[in-house]
């Protein structure tokens, strides 16, 4: 694919500074672009980097001011501006899917298939599912029973989604994730742990993300629900009965215990633990590797395991590396108290 | 489904304070129930949810008194009561599997199926396993060479058994979960990590419950080893030569390495980790989060990273907070006797 | 099998004092070998259990002197010694791959397969992918668009290896792991999490090993690379752009974010967590559930969360422990200061 600084300023909305019948063949980093590819400037204080820069063009901040570049196209948001760049590229190269199930696709006679669906090689798609027009699932996928799933959803080799599930429209699942398994439920009655049936649903929200091996069980009874535009990142846990809000980010390897609920646009960064019936706010943030233990307030950040509020974790752990000085002062005070 | 109150009643071994013939229809949480459900009153604490509750019918605790419900139902433990009943409308909502294997299932010549076992689509069951009476295994799910699959197991869609692997009678299994992997062994020799065979296997004793993407690794020589009605959570790590005991409780992201030994009763919590060679004793409980560093006794309580008796790292944490008042303190002092 | 002391001594030029016709027919720990079995002593601080051994030969370190032992080899490592040994009958008890593709395996026709491939049942190979000689696709697994696999690889079943991935010679994956899926890269734009393409891919050099259900996102641009000898455990998370050197170990759990690096022949223990843009350098470790802030220099060794280098975060902990007294001197100090 080729395409001029000309198409692509006007693609943005920027103000090309350079030349317009120039052509652009590629994406690539800052450090490692060519003359054929096209870059941009994350954040003012990477400046440095543009001296070595070999790019076709850079995006650069509105304003900024550089000759070290061959030719430059002036945003208000360069990385805003080269992910939609990006985006072309990246459709290019994805592969033309063929509609219909394939050959070795066992779909049963009740499921709903959408128009323009694709199913590939050994997808398992049970009685009574439902897939949405447009929706690509790869090789190896499983539909449990009357599941649903959306429109435009992608899921990769390998995805599990249970019976009764619902996934909206333009959700991503990436490979080895499972959706609906039963929640983690058992009440112990003459030294058995009997098991307490998980006949709830999970329903993930439209334009959800996300990542590989991730487990969402089931609720109870009722639901587990993940929020509109919520983006969840690799390995994370969530048990049943959680809610999460819309537009979070939940970070590789979190876990959340059941029925605990999530605001909106919140943050629990990498390793965090939310135990079971917690309320974490909106916009809260949870810092890596914490273990919160008490409700998070709206626009909260906590951080350490037991998490405290960020500003007062920070302080202690300032006065945690003085404690050998504080130990040395507290001897001596003792020593001489006892002389006397 | 419908069922009268004097059938639930006789069921639980209850005593119905209402309408005998009036008629239940589904199963519901107590803030939730409408007029066809019957709930339960999890806690005399939760007394006040019962003012605005609609159930049809509510288990209470004997000898608890309200005005609030429609219908009542005493009995000794509510929730087991429930549960009972939630597992009768679950059993009505579970489909009924076709019995042999589905067409694309590939099944080795050698391998021994019991009777009335369900092998749903892609399933590939290898040279000489073993798969007892009534098990169903999901679409496909591997069994690998000479692994034994015991009687009324379920394994959900994409479970991997490795080859001489065995399971337990009743034993459930979630999707994506991997059982007997290779350990993680190798010897450092001339600069390179060489590998050490994993020739032994996994033995997952009978009523055993595993989440989802949980992974347990076979054993060098000899086994690992997964207790009688022991229940895994998602995500969890078993390592190679693990003894876990019986009726464990292991919650999500926990991680085990190797040889170490689980007591019976044994609760660890969320993102907990045990190093190899560690033993936790009968009816320990390691808390969210902990790192153990040394054995744990019997019927103890251990938390943080390192963990220390619950008491002592719960004291010691609110002597953290304290930090700032113990250094100012310090700081005071030095400074008078700077002073003098 | 069986083979002869003599044989065993001549294979790892080892020094036999005993039978030479003895035949050993199988491989055991010290504790539990028979008379048939050989075993080894690891360290001279276990030779209180060769008392009451019955193996019929063990490895001995040279020099060594023991009067309970049936027959004895001397090497100058005896770990290394048995693990040869059990490399010999692990290797007999391997199955016989049949060379090519199984029927159920969907090969596209573009696909190119070396010599001596075993393509497992309901395997999917997509467009344009290689697979070199010798190497065992075990069932279902996926190999992704113009992906290769090297030679002489292992995949165990239900591995995904997405599109443009790399996997180099004598590559070992277990099963679940996901190779390649997509990096967790956003950037928010007036209210929505807008996904980042991930172009990228993953690169595994030769003779790495990696467990199951591990997940390896690819680059957003360029790619993840995994170095030479480098042994992953089960569940651990490599983000996008991240570049572990050769010869790592890096245990289970272990979270390592975006554009994170690693030296060589570091070591992350279970559950340590690496944030974005982070260098670990060679031969450094960082001690189970770390949590690294900062960069680790070449042969470091960092504890604790945040992480602090070992020596000092021991005196913390010691420390820590005193805070009791601590506390009590401070009080003592303002009471009597109060007083005066």
């Amino acid at each position: 694919m080729r395409i001029t600084l000309k198409e692509i300023a006007s693609l943005v909305s920027g103000e090309l500074k350079g030349q317009e019948d120039y052509l652009i063949e590629g994406v690539a980093g800052l450090e490692s672009a060519s003359a054929k590819d096209i870059t941009y400037l994350g954040h003012v204080k990477y400046e440095d980097l543009l001296v070595s820069n070999k790019a076709g063009c850079v995006f650069l901040p509105a304003g900024f001011k550089s000759d070290a570049v061959r030719n430059a196209i002036y945003v208000s948001n360069p990385q805003w501006a080269f992910v939609r760049i990006l985006r072309i590229f990246a459709k290019e190269r994805q592969p033309k899917m063929p509609w219909g199930p394939h050959s070795t696709a066992v779909i049963h006679p009740t499921a709903k298939l959408g128009k323009n669906v694709h199913v590939g090689a050994g997808c398992v798609i049970d009685e009574g599912a439902e897939v949405g027009d447009l929706t690509v699932l790869y090789p190896q996928c499983y539909v449990g029973r009357y599941a649903k799933i959306g429109k435009n959803c992608l899921l990769y080799p390998q995805v599990v989604v249970r019976e009764d599930c619902e996934i909206g429209e333009g959700v991503i699942v990436h490979s080895g994730t499972v959706i609906g398994s039963d929640g983690y439920g058992y009440v112990l009655i003459e030294g058995v742990h009997e098991k307490i049936p998980q006949i709830g649903k999970v329903v993930v929200e439209e334009d959800v993300e996300i990542g590989a091996n991730v487990t969402i069980d089931r609720a109870t009874l009722g639901e587990t629900r993940i929020g509109r535009g919520t983006k969840i990142d690799n390995l994370v846990q969530i048990a049943h009965n959680v809610k999460i809000g819309k537009h979070c980010l939940i970070i590789s390897q979190v876990g959340i215990a059941g029925s605990s609920q999530v605001g909106d646009y919140a943050t629990l960064a990498g390793q965090a633990g939310i135990p079971d019936h917690i309320k974490i706010g909106n916009k809260a943030i949870v810092i890596a590797q914490s273990g919160v233990m008490a409700d998070v307030p709206d626009g909260a950040v906590v951080f350490g395991s037991p998490a405290r509020p960020h500003r007062e974790a920070m302080k202690l752990q300032a006065l945690f590396n003085k404690l050998p000085e504080i130990y040395e002062t507290v001897k001596k005070w003792k020593n001489e108290n006892a002389k006397v």
